[in-house]
């Protein structure tokens, strides 16, 4: 997306082919600062410590560790057991991201099969470039699909501005661009539909207030920064036609983990007679799982994170205490919003509502073995 | 209610009786400091720069600024007139608050039937006093006809840990002794039940974090702080057992305005089975209104509340700025809870459902003038 003008993806090889570009986001809204990986320690070190953040990013971020694994191996003593090695140390940055273990092994293998040092350094190369190029074509199409959702809206009012509401950041900052809640909104942006963004602030880290306000202003989207608590009051007063947000973990009969706080605008959507809907790549559907409130686990976070807010005073970035020192918090990082108040996905195929039946109508790959139906 | 160990209220008369004493709240919770008012130009600062919060309190502090003016009337001429003009003064540093004329209204009307300067002094001192005390008691009812809800629960969890959840604060912080939500909470902890306050912290001035955190800690109450978008994902997983929240206006058929997010919660008490109370002394209800959510106006406040956070750093409060400079933001600082989805009200009378019908019968005499049913 832009940047000041500037197209820009959250990660890119740079023209010398040696260093790849990232965002260090851990320093925005207050500092825009690109940084270079050139080794796979400095491919840790952002995993790690959240330079890079989003499934579909930390994936493309690990398959570019291995490209310069593969580039700087001693002597270029390439061999397998080497980049196995590398690769390893690459997934325990972040042990429990899926996308991240996927993506990696998948550049490693690859690199397995090609024979010669320099032949391997292509494959890694090529093999990471493919992947990015997949996370950027899944995103295109979810916005292709959702801008449907938006332009109808904008049609029915006869052209006002069309509210939509997001929480957390599901946008191109944690994509390689396009992002996924974001992507309908910006294929309605970029098609010159009159469109308004409610960003809720998304306390205890505040995605929404530093990342996703961020990403849209820099793109020359119209948004409003709002309080987590004020969805209900807007959606109440007819100030919101649509809610999109991302998800976390799906299961197949489409109950949604996702962000802490996204059940309670569900809730809300609902009440109101608002659509609410949820964008995804499919590679997020947990086909495994039947359902979310009782199976998906909850992370339980620092809660540091809600006792402390981060922010700039005066042109310092610090982080001030808000509660009395001897309160105790809890930080509990998603919830589940059941299928029942989900109006419908956004994927790369298409949209679908958000049913068992309907959602393996879309995907019907992924349920070779007949189950019983549930929905 | 206590603090550490010692009994306080957050308003009285130094026993010199010249002087009132108040917390200065806008320190809490980082600093306790109990500030003087020994003239009517401390009490409207003290109003008007928020040192002081919530309609009862309010009212009394400027109850016993008329008192102050009494007193301090230069050559003891406490002529009507010049008290009439003090009461204006009083009633000007806030103009919006209802309850602030309504008390400085009724010192005035008693002084001036009083006949002489140290009657009328006398006068003003017994009435301010007299209407601290009504306020004291109609919160400790509300806590005796709550505490009732709370001991069922404990009853029906055969003792183990009763847990409420409650949003802002509608604490002892915001009225004179024992508060409106909290007051049944109090009442249950002194009484030895096993009780737990989940307090929402409360975008975007963190009433939760800063004031309901810090009373409930210094009486030592069991309590957690967790973000506004916690509740729903609680109340999901059996965490929460009783709702209770205090009001800013509550309408004749039920309909509920309190800070932004309330109605968030009701709509999760609703989808979970949990009871959803709201605890208010009787002149809350505004008797003139039935339908909140078209007749409420909502205020609308300073965006820069959203912007920044204030807070500890290191040992110097300051604020910090949590999003992109050039961001808007949108600062709604109450909702409306339809009163369909509110269990019921606790008063100073007692416990009643949320419908016109249910609050006539226990208010019948604010409906006087027959008027068409309406439910």
């Amino acid at each position: 997306m832009k940047v000041d003008g500037k197209d820009l993806r959250t990660i890119w090889l740079d023209k010398d082919e040696k260093t790849v570009k990232i965002i260090d986001q851990r320093r925005l809204p207050h500092e825009f600062v690109i940084v270079d990986l050139a080794t796979v320690a400095d491919t840790i070190t952002a995993i790690q410590d959240l330079y890079v953040r989003g499934a579909p990013l930390i994936g493309v971020t690990g398959a570019y560790g291995v490209y310069l694994a593969a580039l700087n191996a001693p002597d270029r003593r390439v061999g397998n057991d080497y980049l196995l090695g590398e690769a390893q140390r690459i997934k325990a940055a972040r042990p429990t991201a899926v996308n991240l273990a996927w993506a990696v092994d998948r550049v490693e293998s690859v690199v397995a099969q090609a024979t010669g040092g320099d032949q391997k350094v292509l494959a890694a190369r090529r093999e990471a470039g493919v992947i990015a190029a997949e996370e950027v074509e899944n995103c295109r199409r979810i916005g292709e699909h959702g801008v449907r959702l938006i332009e109808q809206i904008s049609r029915r009012k006869e052209g006002q501005t069309v509210n939509v509401l997001t929480h957390c950041n599901a946008g191109w900052l944690a994509c390689v661009d396009f992002g996924t809640a974001t992507a309908p909104i910006y294929a309605a942006h970029d098609k010159g539909i009159d469109i308004h963004v409610w960003v809720d602030e998304t306390r205890p880290v505040n995605q929404g207030t530093r990342l996703t306000a961020w990403e849209l202003g820099k793109h020359g989207v119209k948004h409003t920064i709002i309080t987590d608590n004020a969805g209900g009051h807007l959606m109440q007063q007819g100030k919101v036609d649509l809610v999109i947000v991302g998800t976390d973990r799906t299961t197949a009969t489409g109950d949604v983990a996702n962000k802490i706080g996204t059940y309670l605008k569900a809730l809300a959507a609902r009440d109101n007679h608002i659509p609410f809907y949820v964008a995804l790549p499919s590679s997020t559907f947990d086909w495994n799982l039947k359902d979310g409130v009782k199976e998906i686990p909850i992370e339980e976070r620092d809660p540091d994170e809600i006792r402390y807010v981060h922010g700039l005073d005066q042109n310092r970035t610090t982080r001030v205490l808000i509660c009395p020192p001897d309160s105790p918090a809890a930080n509990f990082a998603f919830d589940v919003t059941p299928a029942r108040l989900v109006t419908g996905f956004i994927t790369e195929r298409g949209v679908c509502p958000a049913t068992a039946q309907d959602i393996r109508g879309l995907f019907p790959e992924k349920f070779v073995e007949p189950t019983a139906a549930n929905g």
